[in-house]
């Protein structure tokens, strides 16, 4: 099948975007992440040893299939999170970067105001800018406008496994988006991601679901079964949800008729 | 894998269920079912027609993989539907039934009283009953008692794709259950059953959002991925919902300290 | 305003009805109850001293507006059912009765088929029968047939302040309803009493809420309100619910013309 | 009672804010706004003819209760907002500002960059600022620092009737906001005024639910009782949503003892 996912330069075959925090161990962080078939994985510039050629994370991904994605978390405003990229993108050799810049410390949720200046400080530079943003239909487009590569708007706050809660707004999102929309945060279970994925996301984003479950190489490959299951749903067309039933199945005449 | 779901003296990897009303034509109809992998499949009484060897509907189904499963679809009262059941018995050689009881014709909606007094009366037939109910936990042990071989509780008004409207009263169905439960009406979507797996029911019986999809060989597929990632996920526990966000991955002690 | 509830021979100008458990002590109940302005409140039998006449519950309910409704709960089939409902009339004076039989000293769930066994027998001994039940649309219409004098379907399980999980069902009970429906259980806060009253429901039974809160005379009071508002809303007619913007006050083309 | 709303210099005793658009006609309009109690009434500049000292609208709201704030609806940067404002302050003669920035005309959802901007320079240039945002609350945290006096973010899209669709980042907003929070947009019910107050709103905004309705003034008076009730329920504490029910008033003991 031929439904590829573009950004930038590269094509995925795999909508399913995956982290590396909260494993408990690398080993089984590497099983996981190749469970998931994921083509695109976040990393903390902070778990990257930059000076170590044999940095524990890089050598776990080092397969053929695997981009790695440096994410700026941790930074609290857009001169910071403009030196990180700078960083990463020395220490790793990539211009794409997933921006996240959070100044509270407590839920961890994106500045809508230091992330438009750096995207657009960033897409300057050269990066690959892809932003993690609160579900906002508005800065989401002036986000395109400054030219990021596709916009990652959070279900629900990070590490809550709630579920879509933003769904009202992907959706306007989703309709007026012209560059890729990647839900990130909040995605908790297979189903959150197979309904990301039938509401017409392009990709999902999940970490702490697959790494603090008590079978993170299961719950990986249930993650892309998920995936995969929305997406086709999305491409088949979902029957709508209507009000009143409509028998499918009546044997009311049959019976009448002996 | 080993995670088969046993009822009665059968045996079943796939715990996607389906049924063959509404698709638009039989060779639609076997696609999709054989993309779903479902290996027990619903078919009204009405539909076959029991005269003519060359039926339709059977001979389309007639896979090794696949157990017909007659229901009572259209019965109005216990004596309709034990009527249905000994004729489809005698029709389709199996002593297997999907009891459905809805006197009302608008909702579709099942009767609990007809239905116990049915169920009751067909185990000591020798049918294996397999009961179509609301989502109502002491009904759902009451049937247990009289010898059904699993329950069928809606997640939502027949032929309505609202998903799991009953999620508070399934979890207690499944709780509290000795035989398996299985989620019957309403599932609308891939999420709907994937979620239901997720909530620890042992299987899904999804006919209307594949048949008037768009593409129903498609959404049979996408089913059949979703209640496996489901069921993967509950086997491998999923991460609590919680309500702080805790980070994954901080940078800001890094960036501090350079 | 005449909006009044009619149910047997009494006209209610109150649409909340309160229960009497689960209060600290009776003093509060009182002080709460009379907040309420409830009209039907229920008690149950263990709770009345039926020897001594200067039971403490009675005294605290003796109010001119006040009428009395004996519950059954704690019985668990037909027979003990009817076997209260009998106690109460001659300890009471009363012959309307709350009828709730749950078997699940867990869920405290009610058994659709003793229930309805009960109700037939009671209506026929001359009672006025108000039948606590799941939502089940077709058991409240085989109610209704055997001549109970409302129904009242759960919100969710008893006890759960979780609101009303049950609305897809209520919706259709309402729809089809010739008798009062009360939502009865789950309801936890005064927008989910709003909300049953939106739904159409002719009242709500509150009890859990209100006595377990800190404030329990307030919290009486914030239910009366909140039943007002919904049935105003109810009458009044909701706007509906619609999926794009329609602007309420565009400025727009006053700057332009300036 | 004195649970008082502060904002700036003013002591509201309704926690209802409405607004002037969508009403059939002002005399409708008039009677359903001196319904809902509110003392705060939002109106675009656009309404008011500013050199008509017979101003249709303003006449109508010249109660001494009520307290008109202008709106900057329509308006589609920081800019053209200040201008507006101006304006308003000189025909109206009150530094108070709805703030409003939609550069969207499809869905009318605010702009958060162009929002801070215009919020810093009014508070500047000596408005009472209220400015209508996304529920981000990262984004209301920075309004509050330049100095706005509350903030105001949406349940859900405008006129969209769908409620608190934004229910788990309001809450995060009211936990940590130092001034008063009122849910703006999106209440099509009662009920969801109830459950934004029972949240620990200060304040809600309805216009289009009342406008609309077929019956304006009793819809307003609903509105007022809800927002009551779900500000008395919030001060006494709701009890808690539990997962398993717990027996009100068991009766099986006193049975088992006759």
């Amino acid at each position: 099948m031929n439904d590829l996912l573009k950004i930038a330069d590269k094509t995925f075959t795999s909508r399913l975007f995956t982290g590396t925090g909260k494993f408990s161990n690398s080993s089984l962080m590497k099983d996981a992440l190749l469970a998931s078939a994921s083509e695109l994985i976040t990393v903390a510039l902070k778990r990257v040893d930059v000076q170590d050629q044999n940095d524990d994370i890089l050598t776990h991904l080092s397969a053929a299939h695997i981009n790695l994605l440096p994410n700026t978390s941790g930074v609290r405003n857009a001169k910071e999170a403009i030196f990180a990229a700078e960083l990463s993108r020395e220490a790793l050799g990539t211009n794409w970067v997933k921006l996240e810049i959070h100044p509270d410390p407590k839920y961890l949720l994106p500045d809508p105001i230091e992330t438009l200046l750096a995207a657009e400080e960033l897409v300057k530079k050269g990066f690959i800018v892809m932003p993690y943003v609160h579900a906002d239909p508005v800065l989401c487009k002036r986000l395109e406008d400054v030219g990021v590569q596709c916009v990652m708007p959070l279900g629900a706050p990070i590490g809550s496994n709630k579920g879509l809660q933003t769904q009202a707004f992907l959706e306007i999102i989703i309709d007026q988006s012209n560059v890729p929309v990647i839900v990130d945060a909040g995605i908790g279970a297979p189903s959150h991601a197979a309904y990301a994925m039938e509401l017409g996301a392009d990709a999902v984003l999940v970490n702490t679901a697959i790494a603090v479950s008590q079978n993170p190489v299961a719950m990986a490959k249930a993650f892309k079964l998920a995936v995969e299951a929305g997406r086709m749903a999305y491409n088949a067309k979902l029957a709508p949800v209507i009000a009143k039933a409509e028998a499918s199945s009546p044997l009311t005449s049959f019976l009448n008729s002996i």
